[in-house]
């Protein structure tokens, strides 16, 4: 398979969901969406239906016309699209992965279920066997992010033999701030996988760490300004990526002190971009309007040259 | 509705559900399951698709096929039947609600989504009315158990003004060991309220706190043995009480030294009822047969009567 | 020793520690403090210098003033006074011990060291026995609160044996929430031990467990409720026992929505006892007045009587 | 005062306490330590009386005998001696801090007190200038270790204006893995700060965040190799500083599965170093010898020329 060929590095958004002010999704967004993360942020993979997709507050059916729709409309304007098939169940994970191959993604993820949490690294990787085997031809993606799951099974240990029992393994999405975990899933990584980091306001350490790429939300809005931080870094200009850096978390700081979660994560978004991705769904709620203003605001004061 | 006037009380087994060896749903054990647990434990009442049930782990075709069989094999043989119809997305916990009705439940209950988890108590009280609306005719219960969701909100502050949300609101099953938001619980609840304790180990302490009746999934193979104790209770008599809390405690206290979670729990009830419930299904692992046995022997010893 | 003779049994009110305005000690209000427990809460035994009395706050040499203090002072009026000498480092615990001996406490209790964790039972059993050993004749009790320590050792565990290693044990002072753990104390426990309970907002249900007695900074200003609440328990009155829990339960919630601490309640007490505690010492802040007013005013409306 | 002009950079060492065999302190090895860490490991400045150096298990008198013998033998061998004198109690604290500065230290730390956990960044502050108060002309550092003390509170937040109110405040030795808020807290620092990094395994990510410099127990006798490391940062080799970090991060793991605690890495120095540093003190327990052969058999094969 020709995605085989193409080892996912860069930077990577985490797109969220588009729905109508009644809460459905609202798949007519979508092109511009992509328009914009490719005109205005530069941006050129996407990781869909994941955590800022609210994946786990849809259906499988809405995940997968979502899934359609993403793969359809990123037609030459993106490189990849990763779909995450990630649920609670393995039938619906596997009637993802499976929907996947057929719509054209270029790769899946699957996050660590987490209501009932394997109890070991074993557990947890049978459970990515059992999906990834269903779609084999896809590349596969195992999605960390503790904070969230409460599974905190080492990535190293996860990654453990992995190529044998999971042989269309890619690489890992870490959203986690246990550096040495990272760093040794950078050291003992083949040169086929993507090692990408998640955790957007300490970006640049696990760059240090050497990370391949990265993925998360902010780079839907923020995605001009990382590049430039990634590309200082490229060039050894540590001193210029850490001021963008210093932005970057200067502006999460402020959020954080305001309240900041996906309801306002995505409210941000679409007060930057313009676009309409109207409310989150259920147990996520709306943002109030004066708090996604005052960030925006702040986001403008920041980087004013955007 | 009927229903409505028959107030849950008493114990209520939270069931396993049955699968074949090959990991798919087994509903020819179910009439079996109900006869065993009305002959044998004297249970009169069940709670199906809960966390025992491995809900999160089964689709929506899954837990629908699981529902019409634990309700049409219940008929004339258990007083009620409570299905739980928590998911994650809320869409599906209104399709399961809206099903349930149909299928002629006496109730439904709801856990705290827990991946996106409700920022506060007005966030899940809302989340909780969105599911009961579609079944209104339902008492509704909600289901507490930050153990497993990591949900916290106090269920004090979730029954605030309740019944102006959600007309239908009966009661809770509390699965967790904050008795003063317990006793508090069951201090301001309505007379047709029924708050439902959760954790086996401790049920003598929540019934001094003013417990209604309890959920959990021991009784499916201790029911027997507790009943004594809710009587006991009932009649006074405390040192009796607590000498058959107490053996509940040794057992489970012996198992979870030996490694006790839910794959072991569902193995130990086959053990001891002789009913073929089959393996859990991934991220939960089979048991080893050892210690399922090893934790039938001591079952045994402990309650040698039965 | 006589001690030994005695089970420590009923209300035992934890001692807030007087400070001047300055945040030196104030033993000059020792004998009021004791005279008000004694005559307006009827309360006769005394646990002193342990987490209300702040004594990680104090040093060595105040924590043998205190003790001498509180010793002297409580003759012919307590039944008895626990003097509390655990501490981060075991040479300070031990003299404190070796003091506490010299000064006629009737018993010592000990912490679980909370900077460096023991790491598992035996370890923190091996601290105890180390303590215990310089005041071989001083009835020993392990005060357990994890919560605040962070150290979750099972007291099972913790007391599996302990009679072998420390002749001295007799009992333990359980503030936490783990029911199971506390039952199963209670069940191993030997005749002369005291299992005593310390979540004093659900203290009915370790009365319902068996718990011998209870130790509690609220019993400072509740015993005289609170004996009543035991009394009734004692009697098989559990909706009396009941009725009075739950008022405890509103005060205790109503003050944790305001911002509960140790500052705050030794406020409280100040407030209603009428006593000079003065404020908390670094890094117990002092508590805003009109939080303990309003706390205080609360108090006074749920229990009208006094 | 001259320590003023002096900014701390570089590796600092946080020293293990040496013991006798029968657990008391040991300074007739001090001498020796200093030689040791000099000549072979390549440090000049060292951090004593810290969580490594096991303070909280150490009594006042001990703490003050060990901060001479440091401060003696270092004279000449090291740049600088930081004392650190927090403890749960600010009187404690204070006596230490003023003891340090008869002594010739060139600064003091203060850890956040951990039993009685400081509720706002105002109530830190506050206490930690309580110490600083009282050895004016010491420079003061802020030791953040939140994994030991479950003190979380934003550095960043404790920095805010913290000169106005302790005008000797000179760094912080952050030992969190929050690198938003590390990264904060370089980029809001005054040219005359030290922001020093103190989790060993992933210091190349701090590094890159800015760090000044590094405080931690592992450069007692992996020194030499982080040095290297420090060196291919600042010459903008990367490459090589991710190997030399991998290298730690593996041993490090392993070491970690073994089991690795206070203890373990104490007898691990002593088996490198060849010094005489004693057990650990309880509730810290020694290190069973084989495991500490088995990982320093693995330090000899992954940093051979040592």
């Amino acid at each position: 398979a020709p995605a085989f060929a193409r080892k996912l590095t860069g930077l990577v958004a985490a797109t969220f969901t588009p729905f109508t002010t009644q809460g459905e999704i609202n798949i007519t967004e979508i092109g511009r969406y992509i328009d914009y993360l490719a005109e205005k942020q530069g941006i050129s993979s996407i990781f869909v239906n994941g955590t800022t997709g609210e994946s786990m507050s849809l259906n499988v059916a809405e995940r997968k016309i979502l899934a359609e729709e993403w793969c359809e409309k990123a037609k030459g304007k993106m490189d990849q699209v990763i779909v995450h098939v990630g649920c609670m169940c393995l039938k619906d994970s596997q009637e993802l992965a499976r929907h996947a191959a057929q719509t054209g993604a270029d790769g899946i993820a699957v996050i660590a279920p987490s209501f009932f949490k394997p109890n070991s690294a074993e557990a947890l990787r049978t459970f990515l066997h059992e999906v990834s085997s269903v779609a084999p031809t896809l590349p596969f993606y195992y999605y960390h992010i503790p904070a969230v799951t409460g599974v905190n099974v080492p990535v190293t240990s996860v990654l453990e033999n992995i190529e044998e029992l999971i042989p269309s393994f890619r690489g890992v999405k870490f959203t986690g701030i246990d550096l040495m975990d990272f760093g040794q899933c950078v050291s003992y990584s083949q040169p086929h996988w993507s090692v990408l980091y998640g955790v957007d306001e300490q970006l640049l350490a696990a760059l240090a760490m050497g990370a391949h790429g990265a993925v998360g939300s902010t780079y839907n809005y923020m995605g001009c300004h990382v590049s430039k931080l990634m590309s200082a870094f490229e060039n050894g200009d540590l001193i210029q990526a850490r001021t963008i850096q210093f932005k970057m978390q200067e502006l999460l700081s402020y959020a954080k002190k305001q309240g900041f979660d996906l309801g306002v994560n995505k409210q941000l978004m679409s007060e930057v971009s313009g676009l309409c991705l109207g409310p989150p769904r259920l147990p996520v709620v709306p943002c109030p309007t004066a708090r996604a203003l005052s960030i925006a605001q702040k986001y403008h004061s920041i980087f004013p040259e955007h």
